[in-house]
């Protein structure tokens, strides 16, 4: 019951995207094969890990963290299967459930809200993180008998200089990372969780964003970010495989075994005070990033991808590339996957937008935060950013097949 | 010096849009050919028309509302020259300015934002209007001289039943609608306009949507709103064009002679009670509607084109379809160009989503303001849906070429 077989759609929309059909159970390990000319095709849902990380990132974003509502444990994870089931349908471009969005009886409600139906799969995924509260709320309740399957590498972010979160739009207890090629794709994931969640969780926030600001493949090209410089040059990348044994996914031993084979997920909406970033010299902006504009080379070479030469000035010592350089933090790295965004306007005349910044790695007390750390006092890009929220989720591996569940490793 | 050749790219981004290339002085001047196979390629700027009325609806929208910050008429004339410059040059693939985002002397600020660098023109439209505010402020000031071209179809929407508008996101003296197949181009136009209006114009508010609810032509399949359903069905379509000179374009004699040519646009963000909804029986919701889900036909039709039969109660009294049709409102008909919006959370647990309405049409005393005053009291959507914001604007007829500006008849 593809959603578009069943409405004999050929495909709607000006994309002309190419049908990706119904999928059976594909399996996801290691570097998918590019999908840059079909985006209309599907992500595989199961896997060793979950997709939605490295899958080499989709144009688009829509985010959500939840709060947990209830304190009942069975309520918790039965919706959690729930999810399950309704993600592997949605990623193979199915309604969320099997009823449908115009199936099963008048008198009811649907199981599927609709807006998706006639558009493919458009390489939905679909990627789930517990955060800290999960574990244990912030008044120090173990609601669900798990505060002690807390992983270490989940502990809180400290606070970082010149920080300006906003608690509303921060945190949660199960956040849903939704990535595709349609916006409308994304949006009808994330809404179908929510309506699926009625009574056990309540969206806490949620945050649409497009332009995949960091490529997470070589079959990728480095989109830009909205000062305008590409962003992600650096960034770990599907291929690396040795790299993302080290740097991105959790190994056995490194803490509870409910996490092997998983990540850690940190968020930081940045907002960008874009109109006085405008009116910097070509010059200035340079140097705050440490590369060019038009090519995104490192200042002093010559390409994109010809590796930074930190010695002398000539890349300033308060340059963002400097200072988030792995060379200057121990060796860290992330695999990040941020969009960009705009939210209309702040009411004081100016445009609403920057980076909604989305990163991956082994263990954020080892890498985000010590970069962070630096950045947050060092970085000459300072005087333009604005960090408003922040979020921090153990993502699991990936969900064995259809008798497993995200999350199920938590509550055996 | 298109923004792809002068970087020498061939198209970055996973939907690998065929290039546009840099175009000359195309003419447009009614329906366009359908480009849906092309998401690149340019729309033509000038013409006796603006584009972004009957264009095929692009697939993403930014939105934005200036406040005219200055009383100098010479500022805002000189304004208008430089955005329709802009607007000529962003819309071919090439950067806002001469000088470019990386060009010029690097202690000059650039004339270019720079993150569309490498897309390419993404068949981006920039529509102008001009609100009731810029003939004459509320506090009844006529700043620019120009009170007495302010046409009479451009009067003050009255208040609707169950309004309830926010004034900080309606209105506005000046509007851009900017359209593109990626957001990215679209936001990157408004950003660069509102960095050219800098001093003259502040930023009113912006508005960002994807999905394309209302189909503007029969090359097009109709997209679904958030409610699931089909959206823009009965819409007129840019291959009317009878219709379009009854029902769209005003007319010599109409009113003001710089408004020949031209259309209005009323604006109406429609917060959508989705949660709300989501829990409502497939059967209520088709009779509010009045159409069936799947196919999005009538009820009581088979086809989604059928003319819907109004005799008797299969289609109820108070359903949308019946209280918007032409047969019921004098034969007023609009041109519909909205858009589904996602704008995060609202902090009480729900989505903060619905249609960013755009209709476009000949006299809106005579066409949108019977047709809402109907159904804002009668229609049983109603029960779903708030109106928070609204806006007004009179759309000149097309910049015939490089020696005319946007407004320029206001002015002459």
């Amino acid at each position: 019951m593809d959603r578009r077989k069943m409405l004999g759609l050929a495909g709607a929309g000006a994309l002309g995207a190419a049908a990706g059909g119904a999928v059976g159970v594909q399996i996801f390990d290691g570097p998918p094969p590019a999908r840059a000319n079909d985006p209309g095709a599907a992500e595989p849902f199961y896997g060793t890990r979950q997709a939605g990380i490295i899958t080499p990132a989709q144009d688009r974003l829509h985010f959500v963290a939840f709060d947990v509502i209830t304190d009942k444990k069975a309520e918790v994870v039965e919706l959690l299967q729930k999810w399950t089931a309704a993600a592997a349908r949605m990623t193979e471009g199915k309604d969320a459930g099997t009823i449908g969005a115009v199936g099963g009886q008048p008198e009811a409600a649907p199981d599927d809200t609709g807006e998706a139906l006639g558009l493919p799969p458009s390489g939905l995924t679909l990627t789930v993180g517990f955060g800290p509260t999960f574990f244990r709320t912030a008044e120090g309740k173990d609601r669900f008998g798990i505060a002690d399957k807390r992983p270490e590498a989940l502990a809180d972010l400290p606070k970082f200089a010149k920080d300006t979160l906003q608690p509303g739009i921060s945190g949660g207890d199960i956040c849903v990372q939704a990535c595709a090629h349609d916006p409308q794709v994304a949006v009808h994931a994330v809404r179908n969780l929510a309506r699926i969640g009625f009574g056990v969780v309540s969206v806490r926030w949620s945050q649409l964003g497009f332009g995949r600001t960091s490529s997470t493949s070589r079959t990728q090209a480095t989109a830009r970010n909205l000062f305008g410089f590409k962003d992600g040059t650096a960034n770990l990348k599907a291929e690396d495989t040795a790299l993302l044994d080290e740097q991105l996914w959790v190994r056995a031993g490194d803490g509870p075994e409910w996490m092997t084979g998983g990540s850690y997920m940190v968020t930081r909406k940045i907002r960008m005070l874009i109109e006085t970033w405008d009116r910097t010299s070509l010059g200035e902006q340079e140097a705050i990033i440490g590369r060019n504009k038009g090519e995104g080379a490192a200042l002093g070479s010559a390409k994109e991808f010809d590796e930074p030469v930190f010695d002398g000035e000539t890349i300033a010592m308060d340059a963002h590339v400097r200072l988030a350089h792995q060379k200057f933090n121990d060796g860290a790295r992330l695999l990040r996957r941020g969009y960009n965004f705009v939210d209309g306007s702040d009411g004081l005349g100016r445009l609403d937008a920057g980076l909604f910044f989305i990163a991956y790695m082994r263990d954020p007390r080892k890498q985000f935060v010590p970069i962070q750390t630096r950045l947050s006092r060092q970085d000459a890009l300072n005087e333009y950013i604005r960090h408003v929220s922040s979020g921090l989720f153990a993502c699991p591996p990936g969900v064995s097949g259809v008798d497993d569940s995200w999350g199920r490793g938590l509550f055996v």
